[in-house]
Parts: structure tokens; sequence; C-alpha cells
């Protein structure tokens, strides 16, 4: 199949959503927990996180405001915290819940009986159920003028993972965590490592490790 | 294991980078093409792809410019033009040796043995072994200024995928072209489809496809 920006343009609306969002491949599925100043949570499943950095450990979150991502957004804004949690495979149905259009006033934990788990120091409540937990913390929003979405950047500030997922290098291996990849908006994936790869020069020829 | 900021700051700056690159979970792999003023190709594996909008469709791409992408970020903005092809179990050896800081002379294509293919009306190569391979066209850069990084912003301008690994609601399914995920800087995992999910509604419980 091939489609030019013509082909893309004339997709009916709800194919072209299906198609575009699943296009990159892979995604990381979490769950970002956020509360309002009133103290009210709120939960939503993500797929848009990205690496900004190690040092300082960013991560970037790309929001579409006119969804149910809105509450999270406005709640990132008025307290300056949030959490982002790992999906694992355990979790999949009450994760996918979050994404529903609940009002204001229904926490999506509730909703969904993903329990929440607060910890000294930190405003936002994580995800009990999750292997892998971050404590983030708001460090700058770029508004995207190009689509009207937002780029939120947070630094890590805590990080909670099981020791036995973290291999020699000190990388987490996420399929220890039977944490799950998303692709589009409604499939969820479970990965198994296939080849780690030594590091990459100029002089040598590609080593699995 | 619980880390806090403290923590993360005292790791040894390699093990740090494992793991804040290995903590966001699954991560797509991604080639990406791009030619010089001179002619001259470059191909580099990205994991930083993230969906920004479906219409127009708009994707981004973190760069770090002190790095092998480099080359890739001045090829975007002297040509306006890049590809992005999925990499696929077939082609990680090859995929994962193009991060090599090659000098700017040398093709990431000619030393990992890689085929260009160019398309009428594209002025930047695509991977000929790639299933699923994408046109863009350059739409806006953002500088990250809290760490030096560079977003940039594209539109699919066209699109091939094999008509099989499309779903009856239009999606790719990433698992059919055999599509990989990453972790961290060196590990590459294979995805199967573990369920899909009716879309969410607040007055409806959680229900698999």
């Amino acid at each position: 199949m091939h489609l030019s920006a013509n082909d893309i343009e004339d997709l009916e609306r709800r194919r072209r959503a299906a198609l575009i969002n699943s296009i990159t491949g892979f995604k990381p599925a979490n769950l970002v927990g956020t509360v309002d100043a009133q103290g009210r949570s709120n939960l939503a499943i993500m797929s848009s996180l990205v690496h900004i950095g190690s040092h300082p450990p960013l991560l970037a979150l790309v929001f579409r405001p006119d969804n149910a991502e809105r509450h999270t957004l406005d709640n990132i804004r008025e307290t300056g915290s949030y959490t982002i949690n790992h999906v694992h495979a355990g979790i999949i149905d009450a994760a996918h819940q979050t994404a529903a259009r609940y009002p204001g006033n229904v926490s999506e934990f509730a909703a969904t009986g993903l329990t929440e788990l607060w910890r000294d120091g930190h405003k936002a409540p994580f995800v009990d159920e999750a292997q892998v937990r971050m404590g983030m913390i708001l460090r700058d929003e770029l508004p995207l003028s190009i689509n009207g979405t937002h780029m939120i950047i947070g630094e890590i500030v805590s990080l909670e993972v099981p020791g036995n997922a973290i291999n020699e290098l000190g990388a987490l291996d996420p399929a220890k965590t039977d944490s799950i990849a998303i692709s589009g908006l409604d499939s969820y994936y479970r990965s198994s490592l296939l080849q780690r790869m030594a590091y990459a020069k100029p002089d040598k020829a590609p080593r699995r490790l």
C-alpha cells in the first residue's frame, strides 16, 4: 500500500487517526497519576512518553488538550507534580479504561479499581499495582503551535523498580517487569528480548552480546 | 530498588544513562534517512519518535546534537526532507551499527550494507529493506533550552506499508511487519499482540475485542 499526502488527507477521519497513531511503531504504555488543588486524583494512560536526557533525567509527554488527557495536563500545571507508572500485562483492562472521558470529579483510580499509592515527599499519587514507578516534577512546558498540542518536560525525582529487572549495565529490562507496548489506540503487546548489541564503533563489525 | 533524585545524580555516568534511557519502557526502532546538499546520504537509528497529531499527520524526533545524530539533524535542516523506516528483526545488526560515529563523508548505508531506495518526488533516501517507510517534510524545529536538545516536527507526505499489516479499523499491526521495539541503548525486542480493547467509555466496563 502506497499513500501520498493527498491519499492520507482523503482517508475517513477515524481510519486516518488509526493509521497515523500506529505508524510510529511500538510505544510505551504508561499511566500518569495526578491530583488537582482540591486533592482529587486523576489517572490517564499515555503512549507519548519520550526520553529527553539522562543528566538531569528528563522525560517529555505530548498532550492533546481536547481529550481525556486534559485533566491530567491541568493538574500538572496546578501542582507541578505527577507520576509515571508502567502498565504491565495484569492491568491492561483497567489501564485502557482510564482513557474514557470521565467528568473531572471522578477519579479514574476509583472508576477502574487501580489503587492510589502515596509516598512522603511527592504530591501526586502513584499506581500501587505498577512495578515501575517514577515521581516527576514539572520543569518546562512547550506549546506546539503547529497543531495546538503541548509538550510537558519533567524531571525524575524518585524511581522505584524491581532490582532483579536491572541488567549488569544498570539498564531496566522491561520484559522482566512484564511492561507492555501499545500500538495505535487499542492494541497491547508483550515483548521478548531478541538480541542485545555491543556499543557500535565505526571500525568494528556489529557484535551481539 | 528505590532511588531518590540524589541517588540518580550519584550514579556512575554510564549506569545513569543506561537506566534513564530504558526507564520509559519500549520505544519504536526507526532508521532516519537523509542526504546533505552535496548528495551524501546518511542513516541513523533513532528511538525518540513520537506521534504529535493525525490531521495533519505529524511526528516528532528528539535529537542530541553532540552524538552520531548530528549529521542527520544538519541534513534535515539543509534539505527539509527525511525518511523514517521501521527496523524489522532481519536488519537489527545493520540498524544498530548506524549508531557508530562515522565521519560525515561516510554513508551509513554503504558502511552497514543497507540499500538506498530513492522515490520520485522525495529528496531523501528510504531503506529498501524496510517494510514500513515514511517520506517526511520538516515543518518545525523547537530547541529544548532545558538541556540543549532539539525537537524536529515533520509531516508524513508519503507512506508505504504492506496492505496485509493493516487491520479492519485501518491501523498498522507492527507485529505483522516484524517491527522491533528498543529498550535503552542496546536491547531489541520482538512483540506479539496480547489483547485489543474496545473504545473506552465512562458508562461501560472495559471490553476486549
